[in-house]
This record gives structure tokens, sequence and C-alpha cells, in this order.
């Protein structure tokens, strides 16, 4: 039965389901659904594919959320980071005919949704953890600004190419002549009025007398507002026949039936997309989930995240959508209306459902321009280059990760921009723990603690040298510490005891205990002997296991106090006690 | 002056070179040369490449290693495992003019060359270190193996091609009709006589009176004896007209001056496979040279071997070679007849260039069966399953690193196996650090020593917990720390106190600064505060320069002692004592 609720959460919830939790989620729904129409017809433009492809991806995926889905508050559909990375994807296959390049983001929804499913199963949600934070909002940024700026075409009604900036921003400017004055004008204007909307309605809405929720819902009315400005305004003038470019025949009706494409091939040259949207859609669909059910006291299950996204992705590809994910936006305004369980995003996927088999004629003259207006409006609050100075600020590590991802992102796209920040996120973590630190430690006199020579006022021994091991000991730095060892050994000809102190050593491994075995062998040849101090318990337990112990010329002691007593100052006279003589070498 | 003798180090050794080092490596150097002869002709053989081409490798190379080098016994030239990897690399690019084919491994050396260069310009001889022990081990076993099988077909006298265990075998076993039996028992006998060589010759000439020294040189010239009688036999009876393949017609002379492709197309399709035999060259090189150094208390320069090594490679391009290491085997022979500085090499350099003048002729009738038994005799004592047991012993992280590599590289070839041996290492550490070791603590009654409370009879509070982290906090870890502590909350609601005692945290990267600052947010919201002890000096020195200290609900304590004093058991009257009312959301 446990196990039947985990991987159905829906079974948990909807036991207490009633008709207060119903008419907060319907809300939310209305809500969340005025919101979507509009986003889900821009975002498949952003994809590059026909506007209907965004509704329907915007219904069963909903569904399939609220039955395997752990968050109660988050909105599964297109969002915009995935849509680039869907038309970067395809682009790559080079497509023209429309009906294969429809085909291909069906694939990609599928082998999305198999990648999560398999993940979800295999519970590996754990390797989102290897997407650093500032990995990610480096990458979110430039993402924001790489879609504002393919966006701009729409508003200038010109054609643009290019999955990098420098490409995009070159060829706007190559074509810029042949802008369209209607299409400019339009968009412009919408673009205006969705930044007041943003910024400027609620405070009027409020001091007009309106209640707080009322605004709030004239707010994310916005979009609508300004479609059914621009539809107006376009069929009055028949602007379409002056070259502003319009959404056109929309079909009418229910998703169709759809499947993905069988062939290996084409699985193989989007396999790699696919994973990449597959990850960054589960890192930003999760960090949503997570912050919005922290606010209710709330847990949500990253590996059940995975299974509800992938069963989205699937209902997105036998639907006809293409790869969708959590929203940021649209989950906050979810949750800001008041849903209380996933099945808000049921009540949506029925508000989209009525839109489809009865709005889409409307649509018909629906400018392009508009809709970029309302992406532009949308991913340009993603757009933060404060993480840069953050970053800078704590540590040039990370910020150099953060600078590689936005550069990357902007100059070479995003499948390139966000491979490699995790690759460099998690070759400069290697590069990091290949260099521990080690210091030198001494006693804090009149205690019995030990600290850095270099940072204390402390009492040390002219015959022993102590080095306290900052790090676990793995392959790629253990000849680092060997190095540091003997280095600092062939300062100082007075030496009898090295002492490796190892409270934050965690873990030896193999190549590690060879190097130690070297490493006590080498001293032993000097007539050095080599002594460890606090070794934790698992630590002593695998040494036990192998002939380290036996060779070692020196002893382990419990505390570094313990080896102070007996090897330290006090016992001078007899420099090389604690040495099993049989494991030192005539010198 | 420091930078020129480090850049050549032979402007160190050349100084105080004598009469007396001479002898020591003239002598050194005929032992070498004797062996270096049928060795190089054999992994020319091996690489699928002319025989002169493996002494062409080694006449410029090992000059070239002396200037540059900094090991005064490592003996550079061909070797078997880089002959191996030469051969697949080749492979790929299904090449069948031996010209074209002589091209590629100059050009292989030349792109090797570069590589290694630029790693010793740019002092990237740590990156070696990312080889681990296990994997470096259980490469060599299986490319000893792989080699052993791969010469079988010299020995039975078929046709045999593959570059894995399974195609040798099974190409082998349906080609074993068409043995051609001269040819097997020449290849058999040569076999038997070398094993015999290696394990009985030494101790029968020593208890014939011979001196050690003596018998010595004798044994190293069983492979010539080998050379010798079998090309007498093949000319006396004219076997080479009963099927035994020859080596044919050597050109006789110095090798010819020769240039790498420059067309970029080949550069592509080779550098994956360059980089890996740089990579693996230097870390066999670097491995045997550390070995000998440390036998006579001398140190190599790791980034200055790079240097050495480069120049060996782009010596070998100019002379018609491929690319060439310093090798085991014969750098051991070479340090134990005596060889004091790298000038042996040179001097080896001009007993083979004396050999490609004078006796190629010699060799018309010499055996492809007895090179391969040179061979097989001598990489089987590369062939160690131990590791295997050893690493199973002391940890199954390590054992599956090597099974892995040794699966592979005899399932699907040495650069596959060798690659998955080096990212399934840095896999396997990744995953171990991102589940870092978190150990709730007590105090050890009547001292001031925390300890694990399940290992260890401890003291402890029902309002305060303390966890010790052992592990620096990154990415990858830190939202790992994040569940373990909520999880561990969510268990007990008597808790006004969280502790994180990092002793051994090392680094708090952003990530984890930000996993740090949710955390303390989502425990005051519980109306428990957190606190820290024992934060070292430079995780400290990071925290201050962001506005974590600010917010953090509780204090930091220089030691955990210092914690338990004010939060402990003494303070029960007052559980909230620490916190700073003001952090904490009402409940």
């Amino acid at each position: 039965m446990h196990k039947i609720t985990q991987y159905l959460p829906i079974l948990s919830w909807a036991r207490t389901y009633n008709r207060d939790t119903a008419t907060s989620d319907i809300v939310a729904a209305v809500i969340v659904t005025i919101m979507l129409i509009p986003q889900s017809l821009a975002y498949a433009l952003l994809a590059g594919l026909p506007a209907e492809m965004g509704l329907y991806a915007s219904i069963l995926p909903l569904v399939a959320y609220a039955i395997f889905g752990t968050s109660r508050a988050l909105s599964v559909g297109p969002v915009a980071v995935v849509s680039l990375m869907t038309v970067a994807a395809i682009g790559n296959l080079g497509l023209t005919d429309p009906a294969q390049i429809a085909l291909a983001a069906i694939t990609l929804a599928f082998l999305s949704g198999m990648i999560l499913l398999a993940m979800g199963i295999l519970r590996l949600g754990f390797l989102a953890n290897f997407l650093s934070h500032p990995v990610i909002a480096g990458f979110i940024t430039a993402s924001g600004l790489l879609i504002a700026a393919s966006q701009l075409k729409h508003i200038f009604g010109v054609e643009v190419h290019g999955h990098t900036l420098p490409q995009v921003i070159g060829d706007l400017w190559a074509h810029l002549g042949q802008t369209n004055g209607f299409t400019l004008a339009l968009g412009t204007a919408a673009v205006a009025f969705l930044f007041w909307v943003r910024k400027g309605l609620k405070p009027l809405l409020l001091s007009k007398g309106l209640t707080p929720r009322m605004a709030d819902v004239l707010t994310k009315a916005g979009p609508v507002a300004a479609v059914v400005a621009t539809v107006l305004v376009t069929w009055a003038f028949g602007l379409n026949t002056q070259g502003v470019k319009i959404v056109g025949e929309v079909p009418m009706g229910l998703p169709p039936l759809s499947t993905p494409s069988f062939d290996l091939s084409l699985w193989n040259q989007l396999f790699l997309s696919a994973l990449l949207i597959s990850v960054i859609g589960f890192v930003e669909s999760v960090s949503v989930a997570q912050t919005l059910a922290a606010k209710k006291r709330q847990r949500i299950d990253p590996d059940q995240e995975l299974i509800g996204l992938g069963a989205s992705n699937v209902a997105a590809t036998v639907s006809g959508g293409y790869p969708v994910t959590g929203g940021f936006a649209r989950s906050v305004v979810n949750f800001d209306a008041g849903a209380e369980t996933p099945a808000a995003g049921a009540y949506t996927a029925i508000g989209i459902a009525f839109a489809a088999l009865f709005l889409t004629p409307l649509l018909y003259f629906l400018p392009n321009a508009t809709l970029a207006a309302t992406i532009i409006v949308a991913v340009l609050s993603l757009v933060d280059f404060s993480i840069l100075k953050k970053a800078w600020g704590y540590s040039r590590v990370d910020f150099s990760a953060v600078a590689a991802t936005i550069v990357l992102t902007l100059g070479f796209g995003v499948e390139t921009g966000v491979s490699a920040g995790v690759i460099l996120s998690i070759a400069l973590h290697l590069y990091k723990t290949s260099r521990p630190h080690v210091a030198e430690v001494g006693l804090v006199p009149g205690t019995q603690h030990f600290r850095n020579i270099h940072r204390h006022r402390v009492d040390t021994c002219p015959h022993m040298v102590t080095l306290r091991v900052d790090e676990s000991l793995y392959f790629a730095n253990a000849r680092f510490l060997e190095d540091y060892v003997l280095n600092r050994v062939a300062r100082d000809h007075d030496l009898h005891h090295v002492v490796l102190m190892f409270p934050a050593v965690s873990e030896v491994d193999m190549s590690a205990l060879e190097t130690l075995e070297e490493l006590n062998t080498r001293l032993s040849e000097m007539g050095i002997a080599m002594h460890l101090t606090e070794v934790k318990g698992p630590v002593m337990d695998r040494l036990k296991r192998s002939h380290f112990l036996d060779e070692l010329t020196g002893d382990v002691f419990l505390s570094q106090f313990d080896a102070w007593q007996k090897l330290g100052p006090g016992q001078q006279s007899n420099p090389a006690k604690g040495i099993k003589q049989e494991g030192v070498a005539a010198q």
C-alpha cells in the first residue's frame, strides 16, 4: 500500500478531496488557463512549431502530472527554456518539411519522457545535483536573453536565423532594412502594454478600489487583452495583407492521437538533446516545486517528480505535443491563486481543451508579433546578471563557472552552454580536491587543541612535524600529499617523526592507500617514522583490511594530544621513541 | 639560470660528467641495445608497421630524452601498450596503403608530442593523477593479455583481425585449420626457449661459476639468441618457401628525414587517440621513472617529464618513427645495468643506429613468429590479476573500477577500456562525495570530545542535535545534507537547536552556501536555531564574504564543547537560549 501511494500520489490526496479544495483549485485553474492560452501558443512559436502544438502540450500532460506528480502547485506545460532547447535540437537535424519537424518534436518528447521515467525508476534524481546553482542561474539568464533576442525578428517582421546571440543579432542587423512598419508598431505597442501591465496595472486597479484578488486576475489577463486588441486591429485594417505575419489557420478540435517516430537513427541524433532537455527541465521544475512546497511545509519527492514529468512527456507524445516541464511563472501564479492539489492542473487542462475546441478560429488574425511580445516580457524577468557579482564576491571558482556558462550559452547555443557549465563545475571541483589543503599544526598552549602554525601561536617540536590533511584522500590527490610531505621533510634534517592528522579524511581509496604505503617506505628510508592520528572509524576499518598498518613504521594514535605526549618535546631525550625499529632502514 | 636548467636538465648533470660515469653508462647502453634490437622490431610488428620503424623510433627519441628528460634511468622507445594503442588508432582510419599507414603513425607521434609539450608547458602533469592506480593496473593487465592474444596469429601462421579479445580469439579459432606447421614449430620453440631464459638460465649460469653481471648480460641476450637461431634455421631449410612469414627486406641506413601529415581531417580523426596515447604513455613512463629515482633518493619533475617525452615524440616524427614512451622492462634493465645519467640513452641510440646501418640484411630471414614470441614472453609479465583480489578485499568501488577497465579493454579495445576506466573512477568518486558521511555525535563523558552516538557511549541532550559533516560541501552534496537534516529534525518535536559541526568541511561553495541559507530559513520556520561549530579558517573567511552569518539564527562556536556548554543539558530551563530571537519566525 505504501508502494502504491508512493508511485501514485493521487491516491494520498484524493481521499481527503472535498468541496472547499475543489473551489480553490477551480479558481486557480481559471486564472492559469487565461495565462496559459497565449503562452502556450507563443512557446510553440518559439520552438518553431505550429501554434496548436502548444495547446496540445497543455492538455493531457497536465492530467498525467495530476496523477503522478507530488507537487501540489506545479503547473506543467510548454516553457520558454525547454522550447528554446527544442528548436535547437530540431535545428540540428536540418529538416524543412513541417510534418517532419512536428514528428521530430513529438519524438523528442517521447525520448525525454522515457529518460525521465527511467531515471525515476532507477531513483537517479540526485544526478540533478551535479548542476550547480551558479551554472543553473547563469544558464537561465543567458537563455532568457537569447530567447528575447530571438523574438525580436517577429517584432521587426524580418527573417532571422541562428541559435547564438552573435548570429541572431548579426542577422537582425543585416535585415533591419526590411522591417515591416505595421508589425513593428503592433509589436512595440504590445511589449509596452505588457510591461505596463506587469509594473503599473495592479497598483492602479487597487487604487480604483478593486479587491486584490480581482486586481490579480485582471493583471494575469493582460496578455489575453493584448491578443484580443491586436487580433481586432489586424482584422479591422486587414494588416495581414500589409505584411503583418499572423498565426493563420489553427485546426479546431481536441489533440490528435499521435505516435513518435521509431527511426533509430533519429533517436540517435536526438538522444543527447533529449537528455539535456530532461535534466534541465527536471531541475527547473523541481526547484520551483520545492520552493512552493516549502512555503506550506510540504515535501516533494524528487524521484517521484521524475516519474510525474516522465508521464507528462509521454502524454505530450501521444497527444501531438512537444517536451513539457513545470514552468516557473505559471506555477507561482497557480500557487498564489490558491491551488490546493494537483487537481488544479486537471481543471486547467479542461480549460485549454475548451480553447482548442472552440476558440481557435478567433486566433486566425493573431499577429506573431503579439506572441513574441508575450515571450519577451515573460523571459526578461528571468535575466538576472546579479549572479555574476554575487559569485565574484564569494568565490572565483564559482564565478568562472557562471561566466563560462553565460558566455558559452550566448555564443554557442543552449546545449553547448549547459554541457560546458556542468563539465566545468565538475572539473573545477576535481581540480580543487586534487590539491587538498594541508596545514602544519602545533599545540595551542594550555589546551589539548592543535591549530595551524601560520594562523595561531602554537608550540611545536623540532623532531616531529604534524600535518593535518583537510580532505579525503583519493586517486586524484594522493600524489599531491606525497609530494607535499616529501618536500616538507626535505627542508628539515632534524626530523624523526611525521604525524599525519586525519580528522577530515573520510575516505582513503586504493590509490591513496598505495601512496601512503610508498610514503611510509620513503620516510622509513630516511629514518623517519610515520604516524597517524584521529583516524575515523570507517577509514580505520578499511585500513585494517590491508597490510598497511603492519608496515607502518610509527603508530596510530586516537588523538593528536596522545601523539604529542608520546613523541613531543617531553621525549626529546629519545627522539626515535615510537618508531618500530625493525621498520626503519639503515641510513 | 634556474629556468634554463629546469627546462634543459642536461645542463645540470653534464657538468659533473666524468670517465667513471661514462663507463657505467656505456656498459648499461650495450646491454639495453642488445635487448632493444629485437624488441623494437617486434613492437613495430605489433603496431602494424614495417620493422625498420621500430629501429627508427629507438634512435633520435633517446637522444631527445637525454637532453630534456629528468630521469637518469628511463629508457625511451617503442613499448608494448603504446604500440597496441597505435595499431588501434590507425585501424580506425581504415587505411590499406602501407605508405599511408606509416604516415598516419608518424602523424600520431607528432600529435602526441605536441600534446605532451603543451601539457608540460602548461604544467598539467597533475592530470595524470586522474588515472587511478586500480584503473592503470587493470588496463595494463588487460592490454598485456590482448597483446599476447594478438600475437598468437604469428605463432600459428594464420591471418587474424580484430582489436578485442573475443574478435581475436574467435578469428584465430576459425582459421586454426590453416595453421602452418613450420611456423608453429618455430614459434612454440622460441616461446619455450624465451620462457626458459627468463626463469632458468640465470640460476644455471650462476651455478656454472659466471659472475652475476655476466649472467645478467647473457640472460638479456636471450631474445638475440632466439633471433640468430631462427634466422639460421629459416635460411638453412628455406622455410620462407614453406609458408613461414619472414621480416624480409629491411632498408639499410639511418632513419630518413620525415614530416607528419598536415591534413586537418586526419588530425581530427587521430586527436583523441593521440591524447590517450600521450596520457597513458606519460603515466607508464612517470611511474617507472619515479620508482627508479626513489631507489637512489633522486626526484623527477613530472612536468619536465612531459617536455622530455614530448621532445622524444617530436624526434620520432622527424626520423620516421612512431609514438614512444619510457618502457618498464627496458628502464629496469638500464637501471640494474648501472646507468648513471640520461647519456646512457644516447649511447643506446648509437648502438641502434649501428644496427640500422649494418645489421638489417641479417634480419631478412627473421621469422615473424620469433618476434611474436619475444612480445608474448615480455607482455605476459605485465598480466597480473591479483589486483582484482586486492581491490575486492579493500573496497567495492575500487574493485568495480578495475573490473570494468579489464572487461571493457578486453571486450571493446584499449581506447574504450581506458576511457571508461577514467570516467568510471571519477563518476564513482563523485557519487561517493555526493552522499557525504554525516554522524550524529554526543559528548564522551569526562572529556571535551564528541563522537558518533552509534559507535560510542556518549551523552546527548533532548533539545539539541549535533551533526558532524564529514565532507566538504559543494553543489553535488549540498542537497543531500539539507534532506538529511530535515529528515532528522522531522523525527523529533522537542528540538530547539541544530548544531552542524564542520571539522572536515574545507570548502563551502556557492551552491552549498545557498543550501545552508535555505536550511537556516526552513529550520527557523520550525522554531529551531541553526548553529555552526569548529569552522575552519578559510571556510569562515569565505562565509564572512556573504550575508549568511547575519541571517544565521544561531551562533558560530569555536569548539563543539563551547556549544555544548552554552546550549546543552545545563541550560534546559531556557531551551531557546542562544537563538537570536529576532531571527526566528513566529510559529
